[in-house]
């Protein structure tokens, strides 16, 4: 029987959508690597009977651990130490030495900033942040905000809650000491290890793979196969404890025979594989934007690292910018039109010139919503990646918003980049 | 009493964080314009009984309706339509004509894409998504999958299911016809209007506002007041009926005589204002990024009509590419090197230069995690924005992650140019 975990996400900003919650992934990943299931992500507004009803929902699923992220701030809003506590039969009151810790952190970090404050309304702050509920476990402050392990009161079954602070940077800095406390360890007792691998395909409807599936369901019983069609790419994610390993190499053999033309990873993202092969082949990329905005560059110096291989890149909106910058030829520009196949080269091998690098990326084309012509619609774009092995160029006519539209080329300037440093299946 | 309304997104995907969830905050902001109230997003997996149970609570909050997302797919993990219909007493059978239409938009998409498949496998997957529960009502696709509205069956009582399929473009596409059905209607009859504002502030801690609240309480009683401190700014969201309307003007004087050397805007976002600005000004922009790569431009140029202003930008990583692409003397990266003021103001000239833009943005830095020195450790950050009014400049030590430095580094540069265009509280 696997153990069991809930996790809510509090914040009318999360539940009204101003604030993308990121807490609650990963802390679904973290409790997976350390063999935990979890079942059920609630995320509820500031309000306390929501808070509430979601503890009672998770406690009925037979959780072991319930994991509350946010409501731990100094204003009035912020309710979740004491919902808590009174949850687990534990009343709040304050802790002197945790309320000078964090008188301690918060004057720093005003002092830091140059902020002024009125010293009451600090202290005030202060004191409701250090409220513990009775024979609660503090978790340090990384922020402001103290963590809390609060299992159910002496006499009483249920889970054991444990309560972070909201801000992703904090919760990730307190995770470990979380984990390591008494009563979490005692919560989780009795896991046992989940493995969870990845397959990628580009170009396979998911209709082509539930088929395959059927085909082989005798011979994959214990694994649990979830699909999704992410940005044309289709990845097959396999959880399965570790006596089943022979049944998920039945998968890879199933899906490298049905889909050997479309399967371009056993594991590593696309970004992982482009990246890789710079480094490993050491060579360098400048990127040519018009339609994409600087997307792109964006997304290839997200990486940690990435200025070894990384040289720069343009965003060429104006077409005088692409002449003068990219050195594209007005003649291609006026014979063409700046959205053609004819100038994503141009882009491509101007980037390469100017920046010298090895490799080029051009990517022309209308995002929309206007801009668009009978001849050449919205959706319309010509990329091109130029390198010392040759080229590789696509035309597409994509759906959907300016924004879809903008990510989608991205993507596919990754798998050309991909194809044309690593061969393997067609962009 | 309000209409009230819950959510739940399904898919292991989304559970598991390998996909960000963007359907449950376009759904609660969607139900609220329509003066309905949201609880609870539930997330779940894959799994039935984890469905089943994320029904059973919402329907025990006492909602109206349930909307789901996801789950509609043609592969075996794709479950929602047959576990609503049982869980309303309503069971499945295929729609032929519903399968016939849906047959003709996959072989469409197939033509369009050159995908090759196996016609029998493709059958199959279309007949799953041609079911339907006894007496639902079917949203024509959008995509592949339809939607569905499923009342109680006769004789039962709780909440109608809203079936959506997961593909935010899909599921948007499909929530006007939705909205529009009779069993919706019915579900969310009584209604009433329910109104949102936000006040904005850059530099002021939440427990400063905390106070202030408390000193105003009595007078702002039936205000539901959240406030949320993100990338430094601290966002006040108000939601009030209508005769609440009085109580909103107070609470908005309140924090216009306590904070309004903070108070930057009474409802815009950052972005809105600074593009407005550029827009009603006739000015245009170019940007020069070193450690955000690109981000700056591309979030620029997310807006449609950006091309208006938006002239380009260069993202120059080597130092050649400074040299070169924006004219920094190679003096002055000697002298004071490439992360310095003086480069951030020679980086935002070279890009008004080199495009002919009226304002240029020059921003340089260290994001790590590796890279940093005792005198310029990483999350030194430099920045200036130049224009015919003059310069605004900044120069920060920024904590957290490469993510955290490059993402507030794009911040502080939008504040620079709506100082720069629009005066106000300093950047």
């Amino acid at each position: 029987m696997a153990i069991r975990a809930g996790v809510v996400v509090t914040g009318t900003e999360v539940l009204t959508g101003r604030v993308a919650d990121r807490n609650g992934p990963w802390l679904a990943e973290k409790l997976r690597e350390l063999g935990v299931d979890i079942g059920h992500v609630v995320v509820v507004g500031d309000r306390p009977d929501d808070l509430e009803s979601a503890l009672d929902f998770l406690a009925g699923t037979g959780v072991a651990l319930v994991i509350t992220s946010g409501g731990l701030g100094p204003t009035a809003d912020d309710l979740t130490e004491q919902i808590v506590g009174d949850w687990q039969g534990r009343p709040s009151a304050v802790d002197p030495a945790l309320e000078q810790r964090i008188g301690t952190i918060v004057e720093r970090l005003m002092a830091r900033r140059g902020w002024r404050a009125d010293p009451e309304a600090t202290a005030a702050g202060v004191r409701k942040q250090a409220l513990v509920p009775a024979g609660a476990t503090v978790l340090e402050p990384v922020g402001t905000a103290p963590g809390l392990v609060v299992p159910p009161a002496d006499g009483r079954t249920g889970p054991t809650v444990l309560v972070l602070p909201g801000p992703p940077a904090e919760l990730q800095g307190m995770w470990a000491a979380a984990v390591a406390t008494e009563p979490v360890q005692r919560a989780l007792a009795g896991r046992a290890e989940l493995r969870q691998e990845t397959l990628r395909l580009w170009g396979t409807l998911e209709s082509q793979l539930a088929a395959t599936l059927r085909d082989h369901d005798a011979e994959l019983g214990g694994l649990e196969i979830t699909t999704c069609l992410r940005d044309g790419e289709l990845e097959i994610v396999t959880r399965y404890a570790p006596p089943e390993q022979a049944a998920y190499e039945r998968l890879t053999a199933a899906v490298e025979a049905d889909f050997g033309d479309t399967l371009f990873s056993r594991g590593p993202t696309l970004d992982d594989l482009v990246a890789d092969a710079f480094a490993d082949r050491g060579l360098t990329v400048a990127t040519a934007e018009s339609c994409t905005g600087g997307l792109l560059a964006a997304r290839l110096t997200e990486r940690p690292g990435s200025s070894a291989w990384v040289l720069g890149g343009v965003t060429a909106y104006a077409n005088s910018a692409k002449e003068e910058l990219l050195d594209v030829p007005a003649e291609v520009l006026a014979a063409h039109g700046a959205v053609s196949p004819e100038v994503a080269a141009a882009l491509a091998e101007g980037a390469r010139a100017r920046f010298g690098a090895d490799v080029g990326v051009g990517i022309t084309g209308i995002a929309g919503p206007d801009g668009g012509t009978a001849d050449k619609p919205v959706g319309t774009v010509h990329l091109c990646v130029a390198g010392p092995d040759g080229r590789q160029a696509k035309s597409l006519r994509l759906p959907g918003s300016r924004s879809a539209v903008r990510a989608r080329s991205v993507v596919m300037a990754m798998h050309l980049l991909r194809v044309l440093l690593l061969g393997g299946p067609p962009a």
